[in-house]
């Protein structure tokens, strides 16, 4: 046996650490803490804190609390509201949902590559309308908007399918797996090097309409748009317009503008437009791995390592 | 300089090997023999033929044809026509179309476990409907039914997926990639193990309704079967039963039985079934692939190293 890393003793003699868990917390909570090695138990003599929700439910913390797990990912409500300490560690869900997210993705991207959202519509045998909608992912180039988790999941998907993945984010530091990654500051250069462009980033004033009509111009009539982030990255009149008449080939929406989107909105009855509603990251899925995650953390917590998801307050994120 | 492996002599002095191609062959064929360092020629002095279409039109051949390229990836048709002779090397084209069927077959799968089949069909916001069938891939155990060249593709497609794949094959030997490899002979086994099933096997009279009502009874309200090989392997009736009354979750095939499917047929309006009608491999895709193998069967004929897709007259393919 050897010293645990914060030298409180041999990691295996410890005491199970005693976890606060949400009043009527659900069983699937309950059972995570128990097989990370974690002791459900009031909050005034608990060492960690599983909250979930918004900052509004927060409790006061006790000295006691040195670790707090959120359950979402974005935690800008909780930094807004003041409530992230410099007392102790804070954990958010950033990354855990980002398997279910990019593989919707990549689901919306070969839906159109290969014809699906054209052969979907169809109620008789049309190949002469289809096989001309099937033009293949291999061998084409993607640009990912955004390299957070979601993004950097999508990249790890679309290599193995012998994509060349062009990744933009803020720093322009390279992307695992991409092919070459580009700053958002010179994004401009990239819409005519690339067939289909998925997006993954933030929304944010910077982002609003970054997908409008002048970079629509440059994509081509075979290029598809991914949208699983949020509905005002793409500015939804020039998309119709694209789509419709031809100059690109079509979209896959899990988020929309407006959202929802009204059932007399021309989008729903546009061909090459495939709508999911806002389901990248259904309920019973998103609890799956939010109970994998606080299970993964309580297990490194009470083994004193570094949790997954730290907030660095500093850096907002 | 070093010999070339058949000793003529070094490899960069080598003349250009003459190759003969079809009589009004389409500019891209001819271009692909020239980009693999061969000289179009007449048959009667080439050192090899490349052929398109069937047995019935492959040409008496001169003794100075040292290899034949067919263009089909099955052979059964020259194999049966007694076409297929030991004086010289013969290629098929196998392999060369499995990055488009693979990529077809995982876009059926994913359309299936991310709800796209459901929110295809809807012309309003409706997530109360679509994110029940959002069950997602990742975490999933997948079988693999036949290991050629599209089955192999699938596993490697599903591998980086974190999908667990079963495969089965005649032989059994070992899949790479493959959490397990099961001969044909203990199918049974594993239909109980699995979430979803991909069908990549030939059509042959064992395989002939491989996918019945037993076997469905043994797959999950959450299961998706996806059939890219050929209709008969699965008893469509049966498979409309078992969709429609919610045994599994749905279809996505690209074949069906029969084939082209009537426009009067129940699978067309079944939710949970999607249908696209044999463009898993189109036109312009399957000669952009041909072409490029034919380049590089070229240059490695012209080089003197092994050719793919080389058949094995002894067994058969």
């Amino acid at each position: 046996m050897t010293d645990g890393p914060d030298g409180i003793g041999p990691a295996g003699d410890r005491p199970a650490p005693v976890i606060a868990i949400p009043a009527e917390a659900p069983d699937w909570l309950e059972r995570a803490v128990r097989d990370g090695g974690g002791q459900p138990g009031p909050l005034p003599d608990a060492d960690a804190l599983i909250h979930r929700g918004g900052p509004a439910g927060l409790p006061a913390l006790p000295d006691s609390v040195r670790w707090v797990q959120l359950s979402s990912a974005g935690i800008e409500a909780f930094l807004a509201a003041g409530r992230i300490d410099n007392q102790r560690v804070w954990t958010s869900a950033a990354g855990a949902y980002a398997d279910q997210v990019a593989e919707h993705a990549v689901g919306l991207l070969l839906a159109g590559v290969r014809g699906l959202v054209t052969a979907a519509a169809q109620r008789s045998w049309r190949p002469e309308l289809v096989a001309p909608r099937v033009t293949g992912l291999a061998g084409t180039t993607v640009a990912v908007i955004g390299a957070g988790g979601i993004g950097r999941r999508i990249v790890e998907l679309l290599v193995p399918q012998h994509v060349r993945v062009i990744a933009v984010n803020r720093s322009g530091r390279d992307v695992p797996l991409a092919d070459r990654t580009v700053p958002v500051s010179a994004v401009e250069g990239v819409w005519n090097q690339v067939d289909h462009v998925m997006i993954a980033a933030p929304a944010t004033d910077a982002s609003r309409h970054l997908i409008g009509a002048s970079v629509l111009a440059r994509l081509k009539p075979t290029s598809w748009v991914v949208n699983i982030a949020r509905g005002s990255l793409i500015d939804t009149a020039a998309l119709l317009d694209a789509v419709t008449e031809g100059r690109i080939a079509g979209a896959g929406l899990d988020v929309t503008d407006p959202e929802p989107l009204p059932p007399d909105h021309p989008l729903w009855t546009t061909p090459g437009i495939l709508i999911t509603p806002h389901t990248a990251n259904p309920g019973p899925l998103a609890q799956r791995d939010l109970a994998e995650r606080i299970r993964r953390n309580v297990e490194r917590f009470a083994a004193g390592q570094e949790l997954l998801g730290r907030i660095d307050l500093a850096a907002g994120y």
